[in-house]
């Protein structure tokens, strides 16, 4: 295995001692040593936002602490939700007595320790509540949304909640306005090739060397089925239209789109898949509004990308916009 | 092949198509449609700054054109220097009249093309200087600094040096403080796995599974020599030690660090790596400022990392955080 650490037992901490010491200006560490939260004094009042996830995906979520975003992260194993009770540090850490949201990116292991944790939360008198977020069409059809997995669309929640809650929105509000962001998003991926798991150097799934696979979730999770390595603009086709009949997106819907890349995806590739949904958006009549393309939410070196339209709304769009600074969240 | 494009012809047209769409805010075309500029109404009286460069290397350096950093970008063809005629289109675009500096990354064609479109455009009356950047330690030997190729620390010359344009320097300042930074600066690299040629389908260099090659040029250009895998600790040690002695830093001088990542390096490795280079900068007592963490010059998927560091003076240090906006320049 060709992954650059020290030891597969220490990869997590001495990743996150990297970040903090390479982003002090707005990121620390709390007392418990796997909670990143910032560096700015916390703000009276303020709702807090956190998220527990398995790390191996970064930037997400550890990167996304910041002004504008997360209060704290509780940066799990590597794939592995974290337990109880570090969740449970990272609501704390993210607690001013205004109540705390815990953001759940709908994964069996994150939803059950993340309910453990809120129990343990609200036992020691924080009001927390969770959002889970869900918006991969792939894995569950439609008309039962709620089943679906959480994938690279959750990305508009954080900012946007994470905007509202800087400006002093209370919990109700702030989870009405998570809940509207998720139910108006729609993501599709693509794997194009496995990453290398630091866990055990081995290709986290297998796939042919002409194929790639349509709705694979970021673990490898089963999806829509194979097609045949084609041109990008057939490829995005294909992905496009049940994305937007999902919702459905209509003609004159003003959308966020979202191209995600999976860690070994270029950004010239990105970009390119960009010019292909921006060309069907165009068609179908929907206006598109100040995209995001990069590199978000990754598993290791796995070659692929997801595309995620959220229908906004004026609310929406100029929290969108507004300011934020962590170290890995750039518009 | 499983690159995510249409057509292997169309690549770099294509890539320019997205970027210009999705980041309309801040960049467009020029009417030369391989030249990318800034999107603002250009400000009078500023010296214009403008690369040419083979692109493949993504976000580098179109990604990087913006308030606060390049007017313009002569985007050539993968891995080729854009010829004399599309660098001079260039230079019009960034052209205002107070004179433009071309930005030249030490390589021969780009130097050869970068003088030949200077010369053209001294006859078509527009001041036009070139600005070799050159910080590769591993490609000509101390006492030999101008014959070294160009390297990710050319970063800091084209913040730092478009921070202070911005600011309406003049040309001969800008060009003596961009010969200041990069005198001030040295890079070492590792490559550990090669990227894939979109042109070609094939990976661009071969390189055994347990060996990590020091020195290797963006391009895959001969360097130091190979080693076997290693822990992160190791490998940086061994890398630091070249790098400090070569200009030398000292103590107590104050060093901006870079951790580029190559393409295919997870940011979970170039955090551990940065763990290391402040490790080993706080054992010489060398004092760090904000560094930089990040993909920034990238081949492909190509994976692997290099290590850069800046002496900044005071005025360095201020430029180095000016405010800039540009679609893949983060700080």
């Amino acid at each position: 295995m060709k992954k650059l650490i020290n030891d597969r037992n220490r990869i997590v901490d001495d990743m996150i001692d990297g970040y903090v010491v390479g982003h002090a200006d707005r990121v620390r560490r709390a007392a418990n040593p796997r909670i990143v939260t910032r560096s700015e004094p916390k703000s009276t009042g303020k709702v807090g936002l956190v998220i527990g996830n398995g790390s191996g995906h970064e930037p997400i979520a550890m990167g996304w602490v910041g002004h504008g975003l997360l209060d704290a992260n509780a940066v799990g194993d590597i794939f592995a939700a974290p337990p109880p009770e570090l969740i449970l540090d990272g609501i704390k850490a993210a607690d001013v007595g205004a109540g705390v949201i815990l953001l759940i990116s709908q994964h069996a292991g994150d939803v059950m320790n993340g309910e453990a944790a809120i129990e343990l939360a609200q036992g020691e008198g924080i009001t927390t509540e969770a959002l889970l977020m869900y918006d991969d069409i792939s894995s569950a059809p439609k008309g039962q949304e709620s089943e679906r997995r959480g994938a690279p669309g959750t990305t508009f929640i954080y900012k946007i909640v994470g905007a509202a809650a800087e400006e002093g929105r209370n919990l109700k509000a702030l989870m009405q306005l998570g809940a509207r962001v998720r139910d108006n998003t729609r993501t599709l991926a693509a794997a194009v090739a496995p990453g290398i798991s630091p866990l055990t150097g081995e290709p986290m799934f297998e796939l042919p060397a002409d194929e790639i696979y349509v709705g694979m979730g970021v673990h490898g999770e089963p999806g829509m089925g194979r097609r045949q390595v084609e041109p990008a603009s057939d490829l995005v086709d294909a992905m496009m239209t049940p994305i937007i009949e999902d919702l459905p997106f209509r003609e004159d819907d003003e959308v966020i789109p979202l191209v995600n890349g999976s860690g070994g995806t270029t950004l010239m590739e990105l970009l390119i898949v960009y010019r292909e949904v921006a060309a069907r958006l165009a068609d179908h009549g929907i206006r598109t509004f100040k995209p995001l393309i990069g590199e978000l939410v990754t598993t290791q070196e796995m070659a692929g990308f997801s595309i995620s339209l959220l229908r906004a709304d004026e609310e929406m769009k100029r929290l969108w916009l507004a300011p934020c600074s962590a170290p890995y969240f750039h518009m």
